[in-house]
């Protein structure tokens, strides 16, 4: 063998062998990502998924893989954590996609939007039918995978000084509310303000607003609204199965050994089941404290929620005339909603009926 | 240094390097479990879940930890896989866990029992209530690690020849159905039949029985029960939200390294989410198709479901006089249930209402 042969072949073997320690490091390699929400640590529910999801994959992982999460405002402001997985400022974040509709409302398909899917449907259109497959292809153009990682349920309507009985008590109304439901809104006459969270109780105490929608009984009980706007409308038609997200950077993303992949999507999915018991453990008694301190239930009037759903389609074919993703992806939801709520009128909700009829307490 | 401290530290050092190189091997050990499935592997579904936590388990441990699933029969028959874990003739199980109803009728809890929790409702009880610590603990008894691993949702009521429109209609009816549900309906004088599920087409066929139950659309299509059986029922007040549960034999789950354990209880929760959006993505598919060849759905009559209700109440205080253990876990559901029943009435329902009202096709 030449000299120059043996280089060659040993240049092999020991790329081979440079290949081989560093395949066997890299299966678990010590991995240290930052996380950043959209939630301040108050929002247990909200917040506390990114430490439900760090804590697996840390013990998934003997503490190899940590990820330390960071609240809203930390590193970044709430709304600014699709800047910074984009940017690549953190790994990782965790939010409610819709916070980015005015990017592109295609973002709100991958959260909630108007008269969207309830929970069961949202989670079956995202994991069986196109849901996921669709905003995947959609995130790629931002830089970030996204994977499911919570949900609130069916939200409630929001908090309201006046009561709301026909549809023309909307007109003027300044209500905190944001996004599409916002846009939807305006065609009946409601002025949409944008208010952060801690700022809403004083704006509906002064009666700078006349009212805020937040969350559900469990989050909306923390900041107190019913002791200044004591009608609690529901439902919140908005946010029928409001989806939380994990936004992973593509490039942290791609650098992960497929292990971590996995283990990381498996604990997002457990940390999404996780998120919703909590919400449907804690909402029950929530909802019994607020109404024995005051707090007035309301349905929203039949009149008004189909005023609203019939404003919703307006503004569904205005933006469908601008952004052809958004319609494609809005479509083929719509399509696997329709099918659920014909199927879920069956089984599920006669059985709720008579559960409820039964009830005795 | 003299040369038994030489020793000694040497020793001190061999056996911390000892020590490092196990505790480095066995913090990703090569592990081969076998998992046995109540369910053939036609019900895809069903037994589709145990390869769902498997290709997770395994792509999370870069193929070390290895879980073989076996279908109903090929190691163990479907109702035997509490005692092939208990055993420890297979390492794992996946089954749901009313099928050892006859041993102790508080497994039933950890699956479903008539007139309990709907789907969200198990799911929170079970990880947010006192479900999974409740259940756990029984299953100590029985060597049995017991963790949440998929859910049907409510089922439907079963395939009936003739129609039920009053509940002298029950009296003497042949109806394939167990556990718990077949007490329930023996006090309306159902006589109940315990048949396999391949057996049911050509019993209700030939009419040696008058009805049969089974899961849901999806399911029941498979056998074909609509040529023989056209009334179709819902709901199945007895699998309100009927959850399937991975078995793990204590001593299998102790020997275990923790990061196994923990990628282990993700691959489950993560399954248990891709059975539910399964089933909620197929039912509606397979309603439309029932129903286009004859199916014909009815709604048990409310007497009929009161009926029902107030006999199961007699089977519970029976149970309750016989299995103290039974009624501890049994009140602490339902009192999770009631809770949840009076919260997802508001949001939830009045979305789902006003979705259902409103749907066009």
């Amino acid at each position: 063998m030449q000299r120059r042969d043996f280089l060659r072949h040993g240049g092999l073997a020991g790329v081979l062998a440079a290949g081989a320690a560093p395949a066997f490091a890299q299966s678990q390699p010590e991995v240290k990502w930052r996380l950043t929400s959209s939630f301040p640590k108050s929002l247990d529910t909200l917040f506390g998924a990114c430490d439900e999801v760090a804590k697996r994959v840390a013990a998934a992982t003997d503490g190899k893989f940590q990820i330390r999460s960071f609240s809203a405002g930390e590193i970044v402001p709430g709304l600014q954590v699709l800047d910074a997985v984009q940017n690549g400022t953190v790994e990782m974040g965790h939010t409610i996609s819709y916070y980015f509709f005015g990017k592109d409302p295609t973002f709100a398909l991958d959260g909630a939007v108007p008269f969207g899917p309830s929970y069961r449907a949202q989670v079956a259109w995202m994991h069986q039918g196109n849901g996921l497959k669709l905003t995947r292809d959609f995130f790629k153009g931002y830089n970030v995978y996204n994977i499911p990682c919570g949900n609130t349920g069916t939200q409630m309507g929001g908090w309201f000084r006046k009561e709301i009985k026909t549809v023309a008590d909307l007109k003027g109304l300044k209500f905190r509310i944001g996004g599409f439901a916002g846009q939807v809104l305006t065609k009946l006459g409601v002025v949409p303000q944008q208010i952060a969270g801690g700022d809403i109780y004083p704006a509906l105490e002064k009666g700078t607003i006349d009212a805020a929608e937040w969350v559900g009984p469990y989050a909306d009980e923390k900041l107190g609204f019913a002791k200044v706007a004591k009608f609690y409308y529901y439902p919140g038609w908005w946010e029928g199965g409001a989806q939380l997200s994990a936004y992973v950077s593509m490039k942290a993303w791609e650098s992960l050994p497929k292990s971590y992949q996995a283990i990381l999507e498996a604990a997002c999915g457990d940390a999404h089941i996780d998120m919703m018991a909590k919400y449907d453990a804690r909402n029950p008694q929530a909802l019994k404290r607020l109404v024995s301190t005051g707090a007035q239930l309301r349905p929203f009037p039949k009149p008004v929620l189909e005023a609203c759903y019939k404003a919703a389609q307006e503004v569904y074919a205005e933006t469908y005339e601008k952004n052809p993703t958004f319609k494609k992806i809005h479509e083929d939801m719509l399509k696997f909603r329709d099918d659920s709520v014909l199927w879920f009128r069956v089984a599920e909700r006669t059985y709720d009926d008579f559960m409820t009829s039964v009830k005795k307490s």
